[in-house]
């Protein structure tokens, strides 16, 4: 059993990785850090787990996460997971970060969205956890960036027809829907139910600071300069994640070999499916789960293809793709932990 | 392996109990049914399970249902389950109907409710599925009438009570909110969505059909007369039902006696929890799960013990109890294909 | 025109008043106040209102509103209209105060719900404003003391059967439901949107301060003791409140008599509809206006009255009433300003 | 007072015209129809109109509307309202026709998308009924084809643009969204609470019969080949439309050329407010009104415009403007039965 520490365990993706991790097979939980309940059952913050776990929520302490722990997921704010790294990582711990601070390769493309970085040493041994995309780098490194849900639902469909040049690099428009989870547990007047229910609205329109990070993914893939318009957009609803993806294809190609490319890509996956012709994804088929559906269609009459891919925020957007990569990490199969069967609603 | 056959796959209790049984270690689902899906992949009924499920739906079948299973839920409209019925007993496989047709022991009551008995001799091999309160009858029977999502959240916290005589068998009055995936898939003006947004009402006000099931079950346990007002309401929500019980509380019982007795009652029981002092059920809380929280407040003043009870209708309501007594009836663990760690939403 | 304030404008309720006073024809909007936006436009708080509204908002200043109001309406938490009361009210300006400062006749009740009172003298001057029960009261007082949103939902049903001794003034239950602007805008975890969508819950069981408030006008009406058990709940949607009450009938009283009684006791009030037989108040019928939706089911065989009773709880339970006061109170058509048709949806 | 009916009063773009005809100053509802309600009252088929609307459905009979009413609003399905119109505009009525029969000039265009036209020869006599646009022919038409909700929302940002040339015609893509309520008030399993609820997806992805609509309009405006790819989602939402256009500026163009434009555009027209800089559209704005809300963001880096309108579907999407145009075709003021200040919630 590997020992796992979540750091960060009482926002919707700390609670998500809590569920995961502990019905996952080859995993024992033993710290749940959160600072709002510090010396707190983890039931306090979230009653549903009463008789399911067990554990009190702790402050970060690195000594104690460094000989309880193999991994530790940190589901925290940016800038914190940067800070506890270098002490983890010495300690021979490996790090699943949910936060933005070892997604990018260049500490300086970090540093303009974000802030100074504070461990720029360790970005060369911290491989972005794109699962499918990059699984063998993510099984022997010592930390995971773990992706941002936006970068996850629009990366998936463009990796593989960038990489075989089926689409153009430049004029992308990523048009990107999500759930009220993804804003975090943290009240606010934005998610607040009145404000939240019949209100549908666009957010960070063309500034969302997921879009460097998806820019850098898709120029390291496409050899070059790529062009990503991203507008986020809020959802009256919980979970979910869709994303509506606008691309000019390549001279020549059709549907057929978009398909083709996907489908070949993504074969033997468990969790990306290439949905039929004429099948749409829909949140609603991939909520609670670690999927992927991917759908498209080509708008001959304009040379437009319309690619769509649903994921659930908290799951591939998060928690789900974080367990799937301590499952690549550990060598263990790559749904342990992750294959329960979807709920109809 | 138990082989299991689900007919009526395809309502929304049908695919609950598809999903928890084809992850149930003890299961193999050999046989769906669908009148409205007869020869289409269930997937087609249920994207969200593409990849995870992979038969066929069939008309119903009573020869091949006997051949192919050793015992067959029924989550099928009323009146279809009791046809059907003695075939499949007589060929030896035993049956879980979620629908009404084995729930009363008495068909004239039954009848009164409902319409003429087909087969009012399997009334005596039938049991009420009430997996905490009729373990041992469910264990050894040949058909368990399923309860009702309403009764259910409704008896689990009266019964201990009338046993031990701590409230009066009279002037019950159980005001119980549901969801909406309790009215079923089929399309209505009633279920449609702008009609249920932003609207809370009752219906059957006094007159649902879950009554006579309920008072049937109260008069056995009381050992006599028992009075109970029924009011079912409609939430704008898929999953959930809460009902909030008033009763008289005997003379000289105060909140420990009462909290004694369903803490002792339950004790040991996996999917009932008694929740602590200050703690109001939350139908959040259970959703996607078996399990039934209950909490309680006394109103000194009024003498009124006001019972809340909060389930997934679907779950502890319908396909996760009828799977709890498939566990119950096969000696399995009662917690197998049950044991999903809920999400905290 | 009348001169109009609203202290404490950009709340729910004080934003509902803004959008019923803009266009009521016999007022002029003077005065908007409030802490959060003081010193920037309404419009800021609630975009909705851009072209509409073109009023600043003012921190309170008891000057300004005595010289530039002649009634003014505070929608602000309880405690504050109190200290601001005498000096208006000496102004000769006329309040109606949405909190429940002015609610009680007696200050000893009022204390041991909330707080020491800090203007008593004031509560002869006050009247509560029930508008349909305590019209001539309201007309010639200085200060309304607007009902609350639980009350008017429970008292418009009760208050004719209680007066004609066609239910028993004893045993009443009232089972409430809230949509979530009731619970005001800040922002706080219990409505965070991701903790509301698919929950349903109750909260201060048996123990609102709302309760106080109904008894004591029960109380009064029934000439003597009254008991009441008053469960909220929170439903998942933005406006409305629906409340099951649960009452005995009198000996020899059915169905007719209390039929007669409502519709004798409402007939010709614009705001409240008895519906006929059969039909069952739903939120959605009255949300956006004044009206209060009354219907009941008398559940014979277990001689109990169930009342239904549907309001907007921003409408008829707070900022509609209290617009409906300032009809009376100052002569003008009851519907004034409050007579737009209702939406479907 | 202009006499006016309504024929499919009782789907939910008849029932909104209902509700804004009922107060307009200048309008006597005399008639309305419905095929399902016929011979019941209307506040059968919806019950919050009770005490406001007192009239009989009934079924549609061209002579009657004839004598009865000045104008006919033809809230029907496709088709219908052509067999209806030749009769009607021959007896001197006007007609303000919700379906697409008379939103295109070329009955071939309109062949392509629906089926064979009946009254080819009306079309010369109707006006495509986007208000702002084309006020001085709705002014004066026989018949105005009021605009689909999704081209209302895609039109209103595009049109001034193209007009002055600083976009460019070709590659603009419209991501919209809409609440559900458009999809109409027929029960069918797409419209279902709980496959709505938690759901977010597209459908008719660059093949919805609205791209041509827009499309003709578009090649109007910019005098050439239009290219539009046109995507769109259902929201979990009763009412509201949110469309995100993607267009490139013409060489040159920045920020202030556009908004220059566009407020020079709409100065003076009550029902569309240019949002100022950084103020991103919301459909909770203009939920149950008649205004449209436009914003924009130039990404620079991209040379990407993205221009965002927020519409209520069933409002300036549908009743609403058929409503202002029937204030200009009768010469009221353009607000007339359109002024109700907006809500909070």
């Amino acid at each position: 059993m590997v020992r796992v520490a979540v750091a960060g365990a009482t926002g919707y993706a700390g609670a998500e990785l809590v569920r995961l991790l502990s019905s996952h097979p080859e995993v024992r939980l033993t710290i749940l850090t959160s600072r709002q309940f510090a010396g707190r059952r983890f039931t306090e913050a979230f009653p549903a787990f009463a008789g399911r776990v067990d554990l009190l929520c702790e402050e970060i302490d690195e000594g104690r996460l460094a000989s309880e722990a193999d991994v530790v997921f940190t589901a925290l704010p940016h800038k914190m997971p940067m800070k506890i790294a270098p002490a983890l990582v010495g300690a021979g711990v490996r790090l699943i970060d949910l936060s933005a601070d070892f997604r990018f390769r260049d500490a300086a493309v970090y540093e303009r969205t974000y802030q100074p970085h504070a461990a720029p040493e360790l970005l060369a041994r911290s491989v972005y956890g794109l699962s499918e995309v990059y699984a063998a780098e993510i099984a022997a490194a010592a930390i995971v960036g773990n992706p941002g849900c936006y970068p996850t639902s629009v990366l998936l469909p463009l990796i593989p027809l960038l990489r075989e040049g089926l689409i153009e690099p430049g004029g992308l428009i990523a048009d990107s829907k999500s759930g009220v989870s993804g804003a975090g547990r943290s009240p606010s007047l934005r998610v607040h139910f009145c404000e939240v229910a019949e209100s549908f609205k666009a957010y960070n329109v063309a500034a969302h600071r997921h879009a460097p990070e998806m820019e850098a993914v898709l120029a390291r893939e496409a050899g070059g300069g790529v062009g990503l318009t991203f507008v986020p957009h809020l959802v009256p609803m919980s979970r979910g994640m869709l994303s509506t993806i606008y691309a000019r294809p390549a001279a020549g190609v059709g549907a057929t070999r978009v398909r083709d490319c996907l489908e070949g890509f993504y074969r033997g996956r468990p969790f990306v499916r290439i949905r039929p012709p004429g099948f749409i994804p829909d949140t609603l088929h991939v909520r609670g789960t670690n999927v992927c559906d991917i759908g498209f269609v080509l708008d001959e009459r304009n040379r437009r293809l319309v690619l769509l891919s649903a994921i659930d925020n908290l799951g591939k957007g998060a928690a789900g793709q974080a367990v799937q990569n301590l499952n690549l990490m550990f060598g263990f199969a790559e749904t342990a932990g992750l294959d329960a069967v979807p709920a109809a609603l």
